[in-house]
């Protein structure tokens, strides 16, 4: 294999694959990248197994330099490549296999000869394109994956916690992330006719937030088995969570006897106070509303306690007293990304809703606290 | 205790005490910052016993607010108190110790009641100034630390290695930092007549950079048992290191029979890029210099290998290999801050020495090191 290429073109490449190596796999060959120049094209794939990313670059394309000179694969350890295309102070780049594994990647007065690893050992990853597709704006996706998988499971208890349903039945998509303590909702519509129920990882999310551009359109394709997001010439395949998805919307109340709106901004920052207050490294926080005045406190045997006055937009209903966890709640309206937040509730032990007042594509179900003060 | 002050005031005031406590003090009195109100002043004290920095802000500036209703003094928590005065969202803060140590903290609409120490138990810090006194410009004593403090050793073996030699004997201040393997050196000169030989440990000292404002006289008062660094209002006190420190001068060469100058964001980046090849966690770099060629090079059974070609300003001498630690090098060219270094070598097992060469106040030692190769 020898070719010569722009830095920022293979630097950029090399950094989107990337995302999908762990360092410390237990396969030697995963830790590495694969290069494979064919048929006039490079391909360059990053792998931990669960998440694989591929992205091809195809020649003559007027805005960058990119020269075959002989085809072949290598695979080389992602932390070296990364950090030699980075810090070389060149605009082009060459990378030639010598002799056996060893690889030679130079770029002006610099070069380096390294250790690479035989391609043909590296695990076969299955490409294919799902035929069950969908197009979504990245925008929207982003959207989708910020508002919800932040309230996925960190626990490996029940894996399917662990990821965001996506179910399609007709026109609607519905995503949906829980621990079992919050939930988020997102529907948005697509286009077309679309029957899936998948659970995708939320790491998988994470690295497709990071990798999409905001102005594009984002391939989605679905099997029983894998999702894929195209993003232009760069393809995030993930595996999928085994198992069915928790029936929630039985969870979701409809009928509430309070109702408090407040500038998301003015909650955000009363709950970020008293957020050092915490009682076995929770922070509980009591809200006290009434038609008078709305309060916001924490207590903390070691610490001390807060109180703090917010100014309601709205407030109807009794008089309420209700605890949650802090960080749910600041999680939850964060995420909503709004001005303004309103917050449903059916009773002082009853799980509560919060919206963007001006979204109602999103809502954030979260289960009060009982505290004994 | 009782008293109102602008937020800004308190919480820059709190940010630079709190540089010397540690949350982890065996000591609880020590996680927390002692607040005073005595004679009209507000006084407030941190410590970690080894370095303890103490801040007073006077009565009727113009340009704040700082009414006394109640003199008292308490200890809070310091991360409790900064993290209350940073988020708070009001300009003025009131501080008033309630009932025994419980301490409210208010401004606008929140209040937060904190469980405080009370301050008899705070240990009693002598901050009586020693009568040795020299005062020396702010980015004076900054590039002191900065050209010299990253040679000092994080070993404790042998303990006053882990500090910053301080020794006049007339007009002159010699600053000599060693971990035995490397060595910086810094002279400037003094107004008047000074003499001592003390050691400072390396964290004070880097406490001590971040503390100064650059447009400012630092009066440094020492003693046989602590220095303190005067910046305004601010003191910051430290022990000093007990222990004869080696006698250095005759380490370094007066001859040299090679001189290298070189550009030095060349070397910096050139070792930069190789410093990933390592051999045991530590990057080797060899370099081979002639009238023809300055080559940088380094090698790995493991990794591989790296050839790099260095345009010199100026090479005088034989053909010369020498091998040294590349982050030894980095760190004492990228601290002499120039855009030219010059490197003299007497031998390729002797000690070479790195200067900028623009400013002779500093010098960098290294010993190089055996390869085999």
């Amino acid at each position: 294999m020898n070719f010569k290429i722009s830095k920022r073109i293979l630097f950029n490449a090399l950094s989107v694959v990337a995302r999908a190596i762990s360092a410390n796999s237990p396969l030697p060959w995963l830790t590495g990248v694969k290069i494979e120049i064919k048929d006039g094209e490079l391909i360059l794939t990053g792998s931990d197994s669960d998440i694989s990313i591929q992205k091809i670059i195809q020649k003559n394309e007027d805005d960058y330099v990119f020269e075959i000179q002989k085809e072949g694969s290598i695979v080389i350890e992602a932390k070296y490549i990364l950090d030699i295309v980075r810090k070389i102070d060149a605009d082009e780049i060459t990378v030639q296999v010598l002799d056996g594994n060893l690889t030679k990647i130079s770029g002006h007065s610099a070069e380096f000869n390294i250790n690479g690893m035989k391609s043909s050992e590296y695990p076969s990853i299955d490409f294919t394109m799902p035929t069950k597709q969908f197009e979504i704006h990245a925008d929207q996706l982003l959207k989708i994956i910020t508002q919800t998988s932040f309230a996925t499971s960190d626990k490996e208890t029940r894996p399917v916690l662990t990821g965001v349903n996506f179910k399609a039945d007709g026109p609607n998509l519905e995503c949906v992330a829980t621990d079992s303590f919050r939930l988020a909702k997102k529907i948005i519509k697509l286009d077309g006719d679309n029957h899936f129920n998948v659970t995708i990882p939320a790491k998988t999310l994470g690295e497709v937030a990071k990798t999409i551009d905001r102005d594009t359109n984002v391939l989605i394709a679905i099997s029983d088995k894998k999702a894929q997001f195209w993003i232009d010439n760069t393809v995030i395949q993930t595996r999928l969570i085994d198992g069915l998805y928790p029936e929630t919307s039985r969870l979701i109340p409809t009928e509430f006897m309070y109702e408090l709106t407040l500038d998301a901004r003015d909650i955000l920052n009363a709950i970020d106070r008293a957020s050092f207050i915490k009682s076995e490294g929770v922070s509980i926080i009591k809200l006290s509303a009434s038609g008078k005045e709305i309060l916001i406190s924490s207590k903390s045997q070691e610490v001390g306690s807060s109180l703090e006055k917010l100014n309601a937009i709205h407030y109807k209903g009794n008089p309420l007293e209700i605890s949650f966890s802090g960080r749910y709640v600041f999680d939850a309206v964060r995420v909503l990304n709004g001005t303004v937040v309103k917050i449903e509730f059916s009773g002082e032990m009853k799980p509560f809703i919060i919206r963007n007042a001006e979204d109602d594509s999103v809502l954030q179900l979260i289960l009060p606290v009982r505290t004994y003060s």
